[in-house]
């Protein structure tokens, strides 16, 4: 890709992050030195994708204990206290649960045989950032497969390298693809309210050389009717046991349009995103986000005074719309997905 | 309705407009005085919804042959241009051609047999705006009947107030059942990209305190998969013979997770949307309009520069998926709408 990953560590240890909200018109950096100042990224979406949100979480946790270190403080009591304030910022991705209660595995083991804290984690939170770089690359060449040549996909909100710590989810098919020579092409739909579609997809796209076509999200029905769509893709913030899966409010509208028009619905995620304990869709928490989210346009106010909104940052696909799901691990049938699930993960 | 209509005329005969670009942070009222300066209001959608700009096209041409008049010259040629020039703004609504031909064909009466041009044009524009008054009425009577105590309504755009000469289409039965005391509530989908849902329907619902929740449009499968959805009510600016469905873009999508959820799905228009020349929904012209719609945000652009956009106004929303059709003239289902085209305008 050409331009940097979205999320890197600075030599003075500090956490470099791009600040999506300016995106698409500035390209601002934040460096942040404590899990607090992380957290605060992760919730004002400032950083955002599950995965990524799993490596920055995990970065926090490491800054407490080198934090920890200098201070000549009680690392672990740091660190457990890092782990619940991160985890506490949002509730649907299970990639944040996941990487926390990894990095709170290590940092016990790290205590109790004595080992350097700081160290350990850095190095905990380095392997979760390259195992999901790795694991974007074994999800982009299992999905380019599935691809046609000169494919037009389409997808929803961005789950590609703003998303990831690699070349994404939903887009990693697409650039293994494009880089094959093979001329993919993307509908993107602008993903209201944040409109991480048109502000994050298209502009990731078009950085990288992949035609693409931003569309508002009531027009998804009328693009697929058009029959040259191949397929859709969409990310994945958490996958119950069964194959349900929650992603952007959107997902389960553009999963039915798929299903009147014939057009196979893939979703493609990291196995940490699998949940095994969570049985069904029906079980996994949706975030309701702020109204001002919905209501402000610019400095412009776009309803009446007072209105009420809805406003649900996720949405679930039931299992029976998905026509497979892309892992890292493999191909699999929503209701087999479980098998994507790593044995330490499922174990914790 | 505790606010003034969209559109009436002032003393000196110019039309005056309530400025739907404006709202709902201003209440601006412009006061035009040729079909030039209709033309502009239409095309830039300072008045829009498909019988509005059936009315406001007739006042234009009215107003040209009051013009005619004061100068002394050929006010029926002046009439046929501005018919004209009226009739090339939008292509999707049909009430505007006809309306237009309605004009044109009182024109030519008036002018035949000698009658004052000016006056018998005011008149029929003045009829055209009564009758649909009165048809607004005629609709939320019949609609009404359909909606159960304590309702919960979901439309798309604003098809009420603001889009017709009285209490709107899709929005008229819910203003009747209100004014019965049987309370009934809205879900406003906001209509990307011109909101039209959340700056229109939202404003003048709250205006006249009918209970309302705006959402994203992507949200509208989502919150249909909650239960407590009764109806879904939509406008139409063009009805084909065969009872499909042109409406905002947005509208299809929502007719697939009104039907994957066993929501009933109702359209109501006055009975001149119904365009019996036209066989079929793949004969509706779907206007496309410019991609700054789309990326436009406040002051700030919302997409990467250059990227593609696709932004066409409105879908087809196919008979087969529409319970019924609320006309004036009654209750239809989608294969016999043709029943309720007026005699006169079926000969036109």
């Amino acid at each position: 890709m050409s331009f940097p990953s979205p999320i890197s560590r600075r030599p003075d240890g500090r956490v470099r992050l791009l600040d999506q909200t300016q995106l698409p018109t500035e390209e601002r950096y934040l460096d942040l030195a404590t899990a607090e100042e992380v957290a605060e990224a992760i919730r004002s979406l400032r950083v955002r994708g599950a995965p990524l949100i799993g490596i920055a979480a995990a970065m926090g946790v490491a800054l407490e204990a080198a934090l920890a270190e200098a201070a000549g403080s009680d690392g672990l009591a740091r660190v457990r206290a890092a782990c619940a304030l991160l985890g506490g910022t949002r509730p649907t991705a299970v990639n944040l649960s996941w990487a926390l209660a990894r990095m709170l595995r290590r940092a016990e083991s790290a205590a109790g045989s004595g080992a350097g804290l700081a160290d350990a984690l850095r190095a905990e939170a380095d392997a979760i950032a390259a195992e999901d770089r790795a694991m974007c690359e074994r999800i982009g060449e299992a999905g380019a497969e599935l691809l046609p040549d000169a494919a037009t996909v389409c997808t929803i909100c961005n789950a590609g390298v703003l998303a990831t710590g690699g070349i994404g989810t939903a887009l990693a098919p697409v650039y293994i693809a494009h880089a094959a020579g093979r001329r993919p092409r993307v509908i993107v739909p602008e993903t209201r309210p944040l409109l991480q579609g048109s502000r994050l997809t298209a502009w990731e796209l078009t950085r990288a050389g992949v035609p693409c076509t931003v569309i508002a999200d009531g027009m998804i029905a009328s693009r697929l009717r058009r029959g040259d769509v191949s397929c859709v893709i969409v990310g994945a913030d958490r996958i119950a046991a069964n194959g349900d899966v929650a992603n952007k409010i959107g997902t389960y509208g553009l999963a039915l349009a798929a299903r009147a028009h014939g057009v196979p619905f893939y979703v493609a995620a990291p196995s940490s995103t699998v949940d095994a304990a969570t049985p069904d869709g029906s079980r996994i928490p949706i975030e309701e986000r702020a109204p001002d989210e919905m209501l402000a346009w610019g400095d412009r106010r776009i309803g009446p005074a007072g209105v009420a909104v809805w406003n649900p940052a996720f949405d679930v696909t039931p299992a029976a719309l998905i026509t497979a799901i892309i892992t890292d691990r493999g191909i699999y049938a929503p209701a087999a997905v479980a098998g994507a699930v790593p044995a330490v993960a499922a174990e914790a």
